[in-house]
């Protein structure tokens, strides 16, 4: 059994709705010095799975290529 | 100018939906031998502000302290 994280993050220059909604709100609540908020996904995977698998799971339903980057750390066997 | 990064997830035992939908949905594409899918928040905070002001940022407004758990991980200088 082996585990992987994954740290899915919106492509540079495609806009982050959560990020920005996150940047304001915290801009409301008074802290100030914001430079940027970014929102991605921070998903755990305990499978037996090789790198290849969890790459392929990525594209096809965990990220969405065409607006988000992903990256996999594995994190050895559970 | 500080970074960081923020790695919320549930809390130990608070039903994770979006964990539990992408086990689901990886099943059903075929994948066999997955144990667990735990989906969380990855952010990506630059700001004029210290580790105890990020804090205070996650308890009120980034995670729900309630039901989920946060790490923060400082990430040095902008």
């Amino acid at each position: 059994m082996a585990r992987y994280e994954v740290y899915v993050t919106y492509k540079q220059g495609i806009f982050d709705p959560p990020g920005a909604t996150a940047e304001r709100a915290l801009a409301n609540l008074g802290y100030e010095g914001i430079q940027s908020v970014k929102i991605g996904k921070y998903i755990q995977i305990e499978a037996d799975a090789g790198l290849e698998t969890v790459r392929e799971m990525c594209e096809r339903l965990l990220a969405n290529p065409v607006i988000e980057d992903y990256r996999i750390v594995t994190e050895g066997e559970a």
